[in-house]
């Protein structure tokens, strides 16, 4: 099974923190991104919209590092980390969504322009930081983890790009049960870093 | 089973479809969106983030309209909607995920500003409309649906904002395969229009 990645991005890394926690066997295949050969063949072959990670296992190819998640998890994971049961698969979706659309668009942002030169909107993405770093550390007022009592696909999907998020000049300071939280997953068995953790 | 629904939010009404295609009832709890009636309680216990749409049924409460469809589908709709596999949830999670993010932030930005005044960028989303409308253009030269040979909740969620981009001045023309998929999805048994499609 082979993992077409890129060691500073955090939605490859994501995958890689998952398959360490669950102990699934991952072939690294790194892409040189700055020479853009995520848009150029074999790796567009794959993935059209040119982006990483992309997993390919025997005829299964996937895009998105969420959907890549849910399969690792339903395929090789187990239900503890993605559950079977309607409700609970409900709960852990809302947090993979919340990864797709606030910690891309705010942390992840922030970071892509501070560290990478993107060209986003600096103001915007820090005011998504601020809104979804505040609804998290509410969260985790009353959650050790962000969906099911325990670690998720959930948490392994938002950990990144908070981690990160100093790398964006978002000040982590004032959301103490987010460091928390984000210590806890730290300490999992099997954890592993990216750079800048 | 009730859902906090806004008629005119796309969000809300990929839920509503979704129901109404596979028979299933909903209660609708209309929320007065203008007097901001989903920041204050009941809504906003249910739903801190303080958006529409949230279910409810029974002990099982729900923020994300993605995370909705997918409870639905588990719990009501069959696995033809949302399916049991691992690779088949990973194809269609893509698309769920590609909904919370370019979709989210493409179109239905676009349209968010257009009608009702966000102060969102305009340019930003119109690009990123363009750019996700080509690759789902090019995607549906070859799959009559987004996902599984099939309709799946991939095309309920992702049907929404691409069907009212014209509300927010995104020109649909240019997208035959878009244009012809859209009509797919009207044909289908059992749907049910929102305002401006």
């Amino acid at each position: 099974m082979k993992l077409y990645d890129l060691e500073l991005s955090g939605n490859c890394y994501k995958v890689r923190l998952f398959a360490a926690l669950c102990g699934i066997e991952l072939e690294l295949e790194p892409v040189d991104f700055v020479n853009q050969a995520h848009k150029h063949s074999p790796v567009i072959d794959y993935n059209p919209w040119g982006e990483l990670p992309v997993l390919v296992d025997g005829d299964v190819v996937l895009r998105d590092s969420q959907a890549i998640l849910v399969y690792l998890a339903r395929k090789y994971g187990g239900h503890q980390w993605w559950p079977d049961d309607a409700a609970k698969q409900g709960e852990v979706m809302q947090w993979l969504c919340t990864s797709a659309n606030e910690i891309q668009h705010g942390p992840c942002a922030a970071r892509l322009i501070e560290k990478f030169d993107y060209p986003l909107d600096k103001e915007s993405a820090l005011a998504t930081s601020e809104r979804v770093l505040g609804l998290l550390d509410q969260h985790l007022l009353s959650h050790q983890w962000l969906a099911l009592g325990r670690p998720t696909i959930a948490d392994c999907s938002v950990f990144p790009y908070v981690a990160t998020a100093g790398e964006g000049g978002v000040d982590l300071t004032s959301y103490g049960q987010v460091n928390e939280w984000l210590k806890r997953v730290k300490n999992l068995p099997g954890f592993i870093p990216m750079p800048g953790i």
